[in-house]
């Protein structure tokens, strides 16, 4: 098809949602979508990307981290740019729609305005991020860490699962390893970072909306806890002489559900994996293990959250005669959406007739990153059942288009914050 | 040393301690204590036991199913017997005391009688079973089954780990087969079958008692329960709209610890084993599998408990809206000692100037083969910890003393049941 031609479609859904199976038919397994940072299928991936940009009317290239990037110019050239992005790597076995309905919806927007010829008083750019899971280095958001300057260059003498360091496999994906750092933009060069995603919950689908303003993406603590009792025989030692490590586990279980459940924010605590040993059922086990994970959108409320929950559990782990070992393995913080911008995004939900509902975003994004070097906003558009990092990760034509009309309506109305507003 | 000067010591415990130390160097590892059904080990401890019976002023055989029988005449030949015995296998990496405890003291009763010039208007015979702990075939009590005539012959064909066949091990042992029917014992050569073991749990401990008279080898039921939900994002899901298996096994672990600690009698109920999948720190679980053990030390009791806990599991189930399957894996029915028999041991117990204090076997033991031909009674003596099947095993000289002092005394006040009282 020639360019220009691209998006003339009964609606921006329809074209949006053909891209998003057409790019997913890249993939490393036949019948699976698993599209890995620095594979051959990524860079198949990008080269559609550099394509499809180029055809919206923007400049393109592959930057040395290996993100995507295409720049519209403004009435001005070399203006500051207004940012729009999200990720075009995919966990194993993905679903098609988690980053790529963002970065096509981006470029949609862009062919939009480019097909009606319009410039406006800023540039654009659209930002297709090379790796925001972390699959294969066991580091996730390096594309968008890259381009905010806090790329960790240790990351490159780490090997993926076969053995390959990050550094070869940039090498073999025909990038230097040596000009990461020229990938770094400066916060004057950005007038904020937009994103449009997919929920990844339930919602925005519970509630009967097909697009959402995010709040926050909420920051993360992670703890590993590891309760000691005494294991024995389940036939000979009476109820009351016990030091059971599991029930003493199901118990704080039990506490960090409740915690959670009473909280009126968007609090969410999981256990998600629990080993018992010995692990025979004859036996009382002696020693069970857990992992804790709890979001919050203000990281005050989270870390007073896990204070809480650790209180209660050192509280149940003396009262049952249980040693405890309590360690955090992980800390995110949060990273706020710019109220200038939620404002924004508001607006244009409104004016496309939508309801507007806020709502935290609890899985991570390159805004995490982005924020280092820019006001972050994120729209998020409702996806089937809550289902993502799954094949059956499915959004609706008509929430495709929803989102593509928010986002195109954030732009055409994008006010700089006061401050930037004379920015050039 | 010559024969009668086996059990001159200065207490009749330091001589038992000893010849279970003994018994315990013969083992395939080194370091460690395993003595597996038919290996050559067990092979090497039956002759020493084989000795140690003639020694007692026995007379000594191994059976068809590798059961090592001794018998002490009484004042006339071929007169109904009172069994005694325990077994002389073990678990992997065991303790020294569980089973050779029994056999080692009813030796030692049957030497001090045979040392007096002692004989009994009954006979005593003395059995250390080959299998108790059914490490090899996957199941269990196959010496005292086959002393019951209730021994299974499909149990020949099964393979241990190494592929050999029950039948092919038993001829390597130098055994015939086809022969084991004739290990059988009839009712009417039994006045009772007494054991003596270890308790295997903290109970005495916890009331400083050497000795207790056990009421009844509770019976066993096993189920396996599987609780599915919906996996899910820990970040995206807030909390309201979670189907998640695992807090919902939680509050089935805590609903069943609950019900047994209120439970007035000897109900125990455990949660040996739990997995929860997919078992990532950032997924809510969406499948939980768990194994439930309960024993009580009445059928009825038990029946009664079982179904109140699948009530309250199905109930968790249903406001949880999670799907449940809940299948019994095991079932062992309570062997009930007789009380004409915990009469006698307690009056024992009593005349040995300890305190009388009856508790139920949560334990499996050869009784629960041996019901099937006899009345059965057991004698428990403490052990260190209540711990058992591990190298920490322990009984202390003074309670291994206090346990053959009861054993012998109860030999030698037995008196057959009442309708037996004239049997020949």
């Amino acid at each position: 098809m020639g360019a220009g031609t691209a998006f003339q479609h009964a609606s921006l859904g329809e074209a949006i949602a053909r891209r998003v199976h057409q790019l997913a038919t890249i993939s490393e397994e036949g019948d699976k979508l698993t599209r890995i940072y620095l594979t051959k299928e990524l860079r198949a991936a990008s080269d559609v990307l550099l394509g499809w940009m180029r055809e919206a009317g923007m400049n393109a290239h592959l930057d040395p981290i290996g993100n995507v990037c295409g720049r519209y110019e403004g009435e001005q050239p070399g203006a500051p740019c207004l940012m729009l992005g999200s990720h075009y790597d995919t966990v194993r076995d993905a679903g098609k729609w988690d980053g790529p309905l963002g970065v096509i919806t981006a470029i949609a927007c862009v062919a939009e305005l480019n097909r009606r010829g319009k410039r406006l008083q800023f540039a654009i750019e659209v930002v297709a991020f090379a790796d925001e899971e972390g699959v294969r280095f066991a580091s996730t958001l390096l594309g968008s860490r890259a381009l905010a300057g806090t790329f960790d260059e240790s990351v490159l003498g780490t090997r993926d699962r076969d053995g390959v360091s990050m550094r070869d496999a940039l090498v073999t994906f025909g990038l230097d390893p040596d000009r990461i750092g020229t990938a770094a933009r400066l916060r004057q060069e950005l007038l904020a970072y937009l994103e449009l995603h997919i929920e990844q919950g339930p919602v925005l689908e519970n509630r009967n909306l097909p697009v959402g303003v995010v709040t926050a993406i909420a920051g993360a603590t992670r703890l590993a806890a590891r309760l000691t009792g005494m294991a024995g025989h389940a036939g000979t030692v009476p109820m009351a002489l016990r030091r059971d490590a599991l029930t003493g586990a199901a118990e704080c279980i039990g506490a960090i559900e409740q915690f959670c459940r009473a909280d009126e924010s968007s609090l969410v605590g999981t256990v998600g994996d629990i080993q018992a040993r010995p692990g025979a059922t004859n036996v009382i086990p002696g020693e069970v293990s857990f992992t804790i994970d709890i979001r919050a959108p203000t990281d005050m409320h989270r870390k007073c959250a896990v204070a809480d929950v650790v209180r209660q559990i050192e509280a149940i782990a003396r009262r049952r005669h249980l040693a405890l070992q309590l360690d955090v393995t992980h800390e995110n913080r949060t990273a706020p959406c710019a109220p200038w911008l939620t404002d924004q995004i508001a607006q244009a939900i409104a004016a496309e007739g939508f309801p507007v509902f806020e709502l935290p975003s609890g899985a991570g994004h390159d805004g995490m990153a982005m924020i280092d070097i820019a006001d972050v906003g994120m729209i998020f558009v409702r996806c089937r059942g809550g289902i993502s990092h799954h094949p059956d990760e499915h959004v609706e034509l008509a929430d495709a288009d929803a989102g593509a009309r928010v986002l195109l309506r954030v732009i055409e109305n994008f006010r700089p914050r006061e401050d930037r507003a004379g920015a050039r």
